[in-house]
């Protein structure tokens, strides 16, 4: 899809760019294997177009205005208007989605529509959506086909063995769009689940933050304080935790590097109605069939993923 | 505990008898690794009397009057009544629990209580619950140095990635004392979950009950007759399944060979509030513990179960 690509697989990250979405975009500039080819904005920790200015803003801190940004679904497949972040998600990821950081202003320019080039993903692109699965459901829906011609597609969202983090069944992502979700999982496209049955369990503290500023970048500085705004909302919500969750840098790395977490085949589907809405669990009408469409990850390697992600960050950080 | 068991495992089973008990309690006494040496009975699927009388008869017509029978809870932790099965329960397992078929009358006898007997159980016993825990949770209660001193306990309940149930969320035996389930989960006994996740997977179909019935003996009879009652049921309930699902002989089984079933190493809870109530889950605050009190199986070599319980359940009907 670009030049330089023969050695590093391309990558498609789908972000709704709150705090752990620049940090899922940091690790992945930083990681070797990949290079980013472009990314898909969504709805979800903030509005789209604010997730198409923060997504350009870090770009061009991260020393890659090169990269490409398409502007996705602005709401939930069969809503009326457009999303807008609850109160609860804008304390976490701040009123501007980067923890209430100034980022220089990027450059200005129209973001193209995501969904035409979202139906044409080539079948060597690593995507990994960490929001709503809108976008994606949207392309498989117009595109079919691309049900057996993406790879696995690795996404961050829902939780299968620990309760959700919205409602005691639903996680955030499949939350935003169930019917997203849902469509995705019983689409037959083959998915990694990266939920919170893992992300819960790869913690960041302060110690690396503290890290992160002391290299002196504006990069590692404006990271450094907008994971801090994360860390606060987490000692708050989660105290015993003792930092905050790495959402979708887990699932950028564990896309990168499957072996990085255990997973269980099964064949998911998205509760729509009562008060499990959003939940997302076996279907017990595939329980028993041969094929199962989706790798839910429910243990992680979190020392191994912790060590790539510092020294990746860290690269990222230093190479602006 | 009595004579003969040099090379065979003491099992204790604790049933509410019922048609999938009564398969366990056959399957049991089929296994050579294992010497049946008492039943505790508990509700569930009948009252414990019912239990207690459809244990005893079930045991004299397979040819062991033998092995003691108690009598255990006759109502949840903290419950003013004694517990009665719901309208559902009595069409699935029958007015009488066996399927609304005619046992012989089992010899009249006392049946001692379980609290005692269950409180002072050996170190070496394998002990299989396959109804609510309320007879558990009492003797933990009773005697919290069981906590150390029992062998894991395999136990029949629950459901961690698929639905429940009775409702969205829980599996009966759980839904019938969510207190207790949670007590023994939070214990820090050593336990292993043999809930819906597998025994959903291992069905017994009409083949299976026709060729019991071919063998021609009285239990053998009995046995087919109330199986094919339960068919019944689960053709109605869970159309697509082909069958009945074999919820506690599953559990007898991966007690006897727990490499029958793959366990995810976690620390549940349960659920006792709201829409959610008796839901069993990961408990967010022992997520990152280093040691999990419960393997919980998740999948399940169904065909290697299936041909050692037809094996078993046919010596057991060949040698009353």
């Amino acid at each position: 899809m670009s030049a330089g690509t023969a050695t590093r697989r391309p990558l498609v990250l789908d972000l709704d760019t709150g705090i752990d979405d620049a940090l899922a975009l940091t690790v992945a500039l930083g990681s070797p294997e990949v290079e980013l080819v472009a990314v898909t904005c969504t709805y979800g920790n903030v509005t789209v177009d604010t997730a198409v200015r923060n997504t350009r803003a870090l770009l061009a801190l991260l020393g890659h205005p090169e990269v490409p940004v398409y502007r996705g679904a602005d709401r939930p497949l069969g809503a009326g208007a457009p999303f807008l972040p609850s109160a609860p998600v804008r304390r976490i990821h701040g009123e501007n989605g980067v923890g209430d950081v100034d980022l220089p202003e990027p450059a200005a320019a129209d973001a193209p529509d995501a969904a035409a080039f979202l139906e044409g993903l080539g079948s060597d692109v690593l995507y990994v959506p960490t929001g709503p699965l809108t976008n994606l459901a949207r392309a498989l829906g117009a595109n079919p086909s691309l049900v057996t011609s993406l790879q696995r597609v690795t996404f961050m969202g829902g939780a299968l063995a620990l309760p959700g983090n919205v409602t005691p069944c639903a996680e955030a992502n499949v939350a935003n769009d169930p019917e997203a979700a849902d469509a995705v999982l019983r689409s037959g496209l083959p998915t990694r689940m990266i939920g919170l049955d893992v992300t819960h369990q790869v913690v960041l503290t302060r110690e690396d933050t503290a890290a992160w500023r002391a290299l002196g970048t504006p990069a590692a500085r404006a990271l450094a304080d907008m994971t801090d705004h994360y860390i606060v909302t987490y000692e708050a919500n989660n105290p015993l935790m003792g930092g905050c969750a790495l959402h979708d840098p887990l699932a950028v790395m564990a896309a990168v590097d499957p072996s990085l977490v255990g997973c269980l085949p099964a064949n998911l589907r998205v509760d729509l109605e009562g008060p499990t809405r959003g939940r997302t669990v076996c279907d017990p009408d595939r329980l028993r069939d041969a094929r199962k469409t989706c790798e839910v990850a429910l243990t992680v390697d979190a020392p191994r993923f912790l060590r790539a992600f510092r020294e990746r960050v860290r690269c990222a950080l230093l190479a602006e």
